[in-house]
């Protein structure tokens, strides 16, 4: 954890300082308005939570221009205005806690092939196995008990947590953070049905996560049939989630958890797909599509539709649909 | 194995023990009532199997005092009769089979910080990596490939089965079960949307899990955003399970596999969710509340309900709901 | 990746050539027909693609004879006509490309039991520990980080990837292959509930896992309470899928990803079940049922059916059922 300036803190974000006490004062943290103290910046990223802000005991308040205005100078803290109250948050939050890794360096028992390109910068923890033609860029940080496949690279200031699996011929870009037991390049479910037995079909394909992709704990990406399965940068997918063999994903979407994305599914990009949602393989899910929880997709959604149901339809009629049901369950019940 | 002697039984669980022919037997283990023999237990715990009991060749049989009551000397075997045959069942049956670990003592082949309390008398496997800071009570067992981060703790008589991941700053109690693959401690899926950039919000609360809670394999508790995810005590966790950052699960819950519980969620003790259920976040769940499987929760429940459906609801109203539905269009098909 | 010839293609799966140019040509893999060059195999399994046949550029296309007799002499690449050229695809591609595994031998950085067996022509990867009595046949190969419990054994030819868990008293058949992850007997869900404590009930079966069985990513496959949990021969089971403890899943059943499957629920033969469905527990579900993607099973489905929804119920049904609420539900909005 380190100390922060109000000055460090305008250079990190984009933002404007008004109502400031004093500019020595260095900052120590990050915490909700009702806990914060002094030496603590705090945010109002939801509205419901403005009355806080009269009795907040912040050093400096992270908000909106709105908030700001509304407020003018009836606030005691600091306040720290963005347009984007949240991704200053984010961004300031990001100088303060720096991830603390237990291993540096590269372990004497760490299994690498004499074939595979390491950045001296890397870190490979105690237990990992890499396998011949492996790249890794600089500063990226290999937990314990991962492996790394024939021919596969890792690009720079990756984070792979312990227990992640990337078999071979898969490509994850820079910046990318794979939580534990991530599985990435695990066999696609290709099968060929005969009368007594199902004859398995290699999966000849990898996987291609670009730059900034965040991958949750224990989620599995399974490698292609033939091409490659892709995810797009700056997607973020959450635990538990599977997308199947052949399925791109596009940039800067988010898959919450427990979601599944069949085979050869095609996603635009900025889509939001909330938790446990099942979309159908071969089907084509437009940019900035939403999908709400446990939602059911098994056909095409144009572009910038919010779709909801299983079988998913757009929410508005989802929503009618829900409501008229439910009215003339009352009436039948009514009469009877 | 162990042998128990009658004596033996009572002592585990306050029983009591009728129309037993010889106090002298051993008992080797414990079988269902159609296959035990006279060295072993059975039970009885649904009054469907009521009637193999008088078939049955058990030495003695576990059952309730309504059960004891109804069946008088009309049977061979003893009875061991319990105001809770199920819990008795359960304690005998701990007290036959203890678990039984392939390795003893700290390995060499773990790697452990220097600044890492382990009791004397815990169990580290070979491939364990344990980061500075770390805590192990007594009799605690880490199995292989197992990852324990910066300053977590973990308590007395705890079992962590293979790949084991508990990232840093979690604090898990005493007698706690985490079966293979379990994640604790995962980053939370906070991230602020920019244009052109997810911006990752660290995640810098941890996880605590309470005394005597269990855990399933693959399941994943993500840490806090800022302050502790927390799972209660005797709370029991099944396989495949997502619980989000900042959620906090009460004492003496069952969550069956799959379910998935979004983030800052919070629910109270005695709640059983069923299979496959999902619940949105920040919703409150009251105490004692049953969701019946692949619910989907998004709005807060009070205490001791039964809820089911997607958008979840009371049982019997969503019962109601179900079968009006069913004779609407039985109807409507009739008189077209 | 290996050369064919023809006549190896011929000879791995019974099928007759037709139209062939040049018998000396050897081919060098497979690819789509579109991208397919003349040293390469292509295939018509979907009839959606017959056009792209005209303009491929493929040394030989597997297809159906339905296919060959309607093409005729149109075509200029030669044609392997097969009965099933699913399975001829599939076996011929398992031909081009046999998995590579970066290590081979059996590594002194893993733990084995002096009491294990493991065949000589076995690979045992850095990192894998290896319990008491455990035997492992010709050829399989098991990666890094795996875990192998007591007196649990792993037939012939078969693979582990990585950070897979098979817990003690488990039986893997020949030819199985599980993917990274994936756990196998671990503890089942069984508590016994009193006021102040759920009980564990030990879970003292293993798991069965017949010969030619895949299991995907991070899957589960709890061990039984009492006796083994099953899982037939030929049976391919996805990403992510729960199997809970005393379940018997029958032969050649292909389970999608995200599917569970509750306590002592026992599955036919030729059993297909799409992603997501759940099943309830110790119901029964016939041979060659299939079921539908995201339904909830929670009675007895008698042989042969198709089902679908949650409640499931037959899919007819279930297709009026919707159909029939989506008109209900325009008249309603229409008239007001």
């Amino acid at each position: 954890m380190n100390n922060l300036s109000i000055n460090d803190i305008i250079q990190i974000s984009n933002c404007e300082v008004i109502n400031l006490q004093s500019k020595d004062i260095k900052f120590s943290g990050i915490a909700p308005l009702n806990r914060a103290n002094k030496e603590q910046i705090s945010f109002l990223i939801n509205d419901k939570y403005i009355d806080e802000i009269f009795s907040s005991q912040a050093g400096a308040i992270i908000c909106s221009k709105k908030t700001a205005e509304l407020l003018g100078n009836k606030v005691a803290a600091g306040l720290i205005v963005s347009d984007n109250p949240h991704v200053t948050l984010a961004k300031v939050s990001q100088k303060f806690f720096k991830p603390l890794h237990p291993f540096h360096g590269i372990s004497e028992l760490a299994i690498i092939d004499k074939s595979a390109e390491i950045h001296p910068s890397a870190t490979i923890f105690p237990f990992v196995f890499i396998a011949p033609g492996v790249r890794i860029g600089a500063n990226s940080v290999i937990y314990s008990n991962c492996f790394i496949g024939a021919a596969s690279t890792i690009g720079d200031d990756c984070i792979l947590y312990p227990n992640v699996v990337i078999r071979e011929g898969c490509r994850v870009g820079d910046r990318c953070i794979l939580n534990p037991g991530a599985v990435v390049g695990g066999d696609g479910f290709g099968f060929a049905a005969d009368t007594n037995e199902n004859v398995k079909i290699p999966q000849i394909g990898g996987v291609l996560i670009e730059d900034d992709v965040e991958i949750g704990a224990n989620s599995t990406i399974d490698r292609g049939a033939l091409f490659d399965t892709k995810i797009g940068r700056q997607t973020k997918i959450d635990n538990l989630v599977m997308i199947a063999h052949n399925v791109v994903v596009g940039e800067l979407c988010f898959i919450a958890a427990q979601v599944g994305i069949a085979g050869s599914t095609i996603v635009g990009n900025k889509v939001v797909m909330a938790g446990q949602v099942g979309v159908a393989g071969h089907v084509k899910i437009g940019d900035k599509v939403t999908i709400s929880a446990q939602s059911g997709v098994s056909k095409n959604i144009p572009p910038e539709q919010f779709w909801g149901g299983s079988p998913a339809r757009p929410y508005k009629e989802w929503a009618i649909y829900a409501a008229t049901l439910n009215k003339i369950v009352k009436q039948t019940n009514k009469k009877s």
